[in-house]
């Protein structure tokens, strides 16, 4: 199944996408978010479909929102493709790298990104996105991660490397945290749909390639994370697990920062496509 | 005013305290929460006691939950005292440190904490807490911050030391985020009572003496952090902001980490008193 959140920001109505049929499933939830995904509302939502008692909705001309309502928390694993760490000066790490961006900065997949007042290092990254389905916590092995995963999505980890890396006494969240900086979606789609084993991942700025990998180059995947990070944290109905990013940022000093006007455009095999414009500030 | 959370887990009820006697406010909201500060329920609160219009609560022997329910983001600021970052091995920052916490650590002040399987480097940090009351976003200077301060807590900054420095890849958060890793309160005291320039804190393990300092030691000021961190971030109604740890932790290598039995206390003057037992996994 493929779900999205359609409308303003903060009025988000909760949709399933089926071939080229939007259908309404706000007779089931009020949103997408944790307290639906905890009480099983995939296998709601799924039964509905399947007994056609769906009503159609009228998409045309709504905007995109994230396809999950604010998270509890967004946990981001940093140099998983080997290449990236490369071009960011540093070897594959031995275990994940955590760290984390505030839950305010999920935005819809479309919507424009302010570059921060003074930034001049403000960098795109595409990455799987691993939506949770039901709490976690201690488990046993990488075997048992998928029965926690909801879905997958698109996202755009936006870092201003400045305050990344420069002023911030090496702690990474400063410069990921900025108001717009985790554009995600367009669509939750679930992994009977989606093998995150092996999808390509590409970037564009103005329409010039940027990223071009696969998930199969994580040098962790999505089952080991989901049970690693489980050993360090209660992962819970809605958190949004970022998997890393693939080489071609412009970090790697092969490709300029971002500036007022650009458009980055991200897409994932089977999980849709983004389109951001960067506005100066 | 003191405000506080009484009851069971995910099912506390907000309340006001006054002298000996203990006012309910659920007839004013059903929880302290971000909700409840945007919308100016601090006023409410006040207006509400003194028109003496607030139903008397019989609080004896209700568990303390934290007095904020869960927020939005937990930011903490490291190596703000410059006597812990010396016990660190470091010298102190050049600007605020900023690393993050997810929020569902933040538990209440006198409930025993999980020292996490396998950990043996568990660490204590009584902390200053700010709650924001009022969102802040590129503050033209630290002398607006006050007026989006909700109020204080005490907050203790558990910490698994070779999560944080050894199998982190230098990224703090893996070793700041086990399950119940934030006592929080009792507390949510406002402004006008407590004087966050110099508060003395404490804390102790086993009833002996660990870390006595005072928030006039702070690097970096309540003002100034809030004015700073919205520069890179929004901070939002019922966020978290902890302003760091003096010395006196076990990293110092002066004291033994945390076992299975340990009792941990913490107090700042005025904001009130944590006792937790740490419980071996």
């Amino acid at each position: 199944m493929k779900l999205a959140r359609l409308g303003a920001v903060g009025a988000e109505r909760p949709v399933l996408l089926d071939g080229g049929t939007t259908y309404d499933l706000s007779g089931i939830t009020p949103d997408l978010d944790g307290a639906f995904l905890a009480s099983e509302g995939l296998a709601t939502v799924r039964a509905a479909a399947e007994a056609g008692d769906l009503p159609e909705f009228a998409a045309a001309g709504l905007r995109v929102g994230a396809p999950i309502a604010r998270p509890g928390a967004v946990l981001c694993i940093g140099m998983n493709y080997a290449a990236h760490a490369a071009e960011s000066g540093s070897a594959p790490p031995d275990v994940p790298i955590l760290f984390l961006k505030t839950p305010n900065t999920v935005v819809g997949p479309h919507d424009a990104v302010t570059i921060p007042p003074g930034a001049e290092r403000t960098d795109w990254e595409v990455e799987l996105g691993v939506v949770i389905g039901r709490r976690a916590s201690y488990l046993d092995s990488p075997a048992d991660s998928m029965a926690h995963v909801a879905g997958f999505v698109v996202a755009n980890d936006v870092s201003e490397r400045e305050h990344q890396l420069v002023t911030s006494g090496g702690q990474w969240s400063k410069g990921k945290c900025a108001p717009g900086f985790c554009p995600t979606g367009p669509w939750l789609v679930t992994p009977d749909e989606a093998d995150h084993r092996a999808l390509r991942l590409r970037s564009w700025v103005n329409g010039e390639p940027r990223q071009d990998s696969t998930t199969a180059d994580l040098v962790f995947g999505v089952e080991y994370l989901v049970w690693y990070l489980s050993r360090y944290l209660t992962l819970e109905p809605g958190d949004l697990v970022l998997t890393g990013t693939p080489e071609g940022v412009a970090l790697s000093g092969r490709f300029p920062y971002l500036t007022g006007g650009d458009v980055v455009e991200l897409e994932i095999e089977g999980l849709g496509r983004q389109r951001q414009e960067f506005v100066g500030s």
